[in-house]
């Protein structure tokens, strides 16, 4: 199956990530909806710094290590990397460092190098790209399945009538689920928290839903309780960057203030994740990403404070498993203290 | 005593508004530190839709409302109003309905023009403007003495070590605050959310505070968990536009979230306030204003969104009483259920 007709334009495959004539081409989040337009890059360098710069961000990271792979062994097919798994291994790796609290991306790598250490006489110039394009292909095909399971099991947890509020762009999971709740004739109203300093609520998650139909509604980040006292929004949903082996997860900063403001109203709290980290056993386990502060201060170029004023800008939140009502796994939806018997160590 | 060469630039009052050469100008917060230029103004209705327009807020409106009567006072010994109470009234009524949710100035403006009724005989070209400038200056003196006693209130509550946030421009309690704990030896940070949309947090308050001397750090309207966790932020506090008789209040649109985020960690969260409004008994009796949603859309002239999502501003934030620890006034500090009693109806 493929998800992407199904999809708002900017979670197509394609769009998030290509390589056309050698170049690899990313599509810019930063400046969706103004401008639709993509990123060339030439190394894995520059595919690297764009990942840093957050041109693409969230599930975007993951497609772009995907075509990374291919990018990587279309080198090697070229001749301009060596014919090996320590020169595949070395040139995926700044971009497989760009982001570090999301390391879903970096297992997905694993598992072709894996394939590739198994298989080394594919490293030839003949079979590398069939062979790591076959491998991204079938686990972009597992996570279609995936996603569409997922968005199931998150739209039957929709009742009519629901307003539904997130942080940040939840991506397939999160709209899909609406789009499905809308679609088997429930009543479903998105509530969007702008999500700044970059805005991806109000430049990808906004435009998104509505493409897909849903009834959208755009608000400040800290708008969330007014609507919810006005009876608007009665459950939260999204996607997180990090889920724990006891249940805990970490996603953009801001969740931890919308799961509390949740457990104060008691609506349910409920996020997906594809799968635990099984190598982050607690929210201690976990590298967070401090940004440059810069990125508050200036927005289309203009300063918005004084000099003298200092700055913060955490990528994330950890969210303690407490605050969380339930997670939407492809194996189910489980409660947080039940994820680490689910997802055991001798099981994918 | 006259307590403007304490405060930092934009709360000093012949900032906020004055008149020169019959025209009324107004400092401009939302360009401000951008630009530190003036809103020129040729009539009641061109000063009222200043304040629509969110040109000064907060506690500007009040100051904009008492240099108001002195520039009617002004039109009327010019001649251009006529010499009678009806008129000074209907052409205050436009300034004194351009916000609807603080009343705080209004109520000032009923204290002078009841003064006038009571003494008629000031209505004459002689009279007027010395009359109605030394009801404004007593009124000024007696918040600057009412700004003093609550900001030695404010700074008593801060301990040494303490990191204080707030929502959008809490003006000179909070600020003065801040100031004499850190003059009197305490080791005091702010946190200040920039308070989308229009960024009073960032344009106004930590500008402020960093020329007050005061360690300021702006965050996103998101953050405030992030730091608590992180035992960087241990206290709230803020002034409110408007305070019932129950002890709840009204003030800027986040701060039911911050308040809610207090409560789940019980960090205090003081509020300050000059009076209970009277005829507000509960939140039930307040006029809530809705803003135009284009002002979220919009930021520095770049529309943020896609065409087909629906926007929300709500003004304000409703905060139960719940959800106050203790409320700062000229008469003391006091829990919100000790407000009635405190403000009885035979006093003033």
């Amino acid at each position: 199956m493929d998800l992407d007709s199904q999809l708002p334009h900017i979670l197509q495959k394609r769009v998030i990530a290509h390589i056309e004539d050698d170049v690899f081409y990313i599509h810019n989040r930063r400046r969706y909806p103004h401008c639709d337009e993509f990123v060339a890059c030439s190394s894995p360098e520059e595919i690297a710094d764009c990942l840093k710069a957050m041109v693409t961000q969230g599930g975007g990271v993951q497609q772009v290590v995907l075509t990374s792979m291919i990018y990587i062994a279309r080198l090697m097919d070229r001749g301009r990397v060596d014919l090996s798994l320590e020169s595949f291994e070395n040139s995926m790796r700044p971009i497989l460092e760009a982001r570090k609290t999301n390391t879903t991306a970096r297992r997905l790598y694993q598992r072709v190098a894996e394939d590739l250490s198994r298989h080394p006489q594919m490293l030839n110039r003949h079979d590398i790209v069939p062979f790591v394009t076959e491998k991204v292909s079938a686990i972009e095909d597992e996570f279609d399945r995936i996603y569409d399971h997922m968005s199931d099991l998150g739209a039957d947890l929709i009742s009519d009538g629901d307003g539904v509020f997130t942080t940040c762009f939840a991506e397939h999971t999160f709209i899909l689920s609406l789009l499905k709740a809308r679609n088997s004739g429930k009543d479903v109203t998105a509530w969007v928290p702008e999500t700044r300093p970059y805005l991806q609520g109000a430049h990808l998650s906004a435009p998104s839903l509505v493409q897909s139909g849903i009834d959208t509604t755009l608000m400040s980040d800290a708008m969330a309780a007014h609507y919810i006292v006005e009876g608007k929004i009665n459950r939260y949903m999204s996607a997180v960057d990090t889920l724990c082996m006891d249940g805990s997860a970490v996603n953009k900063v801001g969740t931890l203030n919308n799961a509390i403001i949740c457990r104060h109203f008691s609506l349910p709290f409920h996020v997906f994740s594809v799968s635990p980290d099984r190598t982050k056993k607690t929210l201690e386990d976990i590298e967070m990403e401090e940004r440059d502060p810069e990125e508050l201060f200036v927005f289309e170029n203009r300063r918005i404070t004084a000099e003298g004023v200092k700055g913060v800008y955490p990528a994330f939140d950890k969210i303690p498993r407490s605050l969380i009502t339930g997670i939407i796994t492809p194996k189910g939806l489980y409660a947080p203290d039940q994820i680490m018997d689910i997802f055991d160590l001798e099981d994918d």
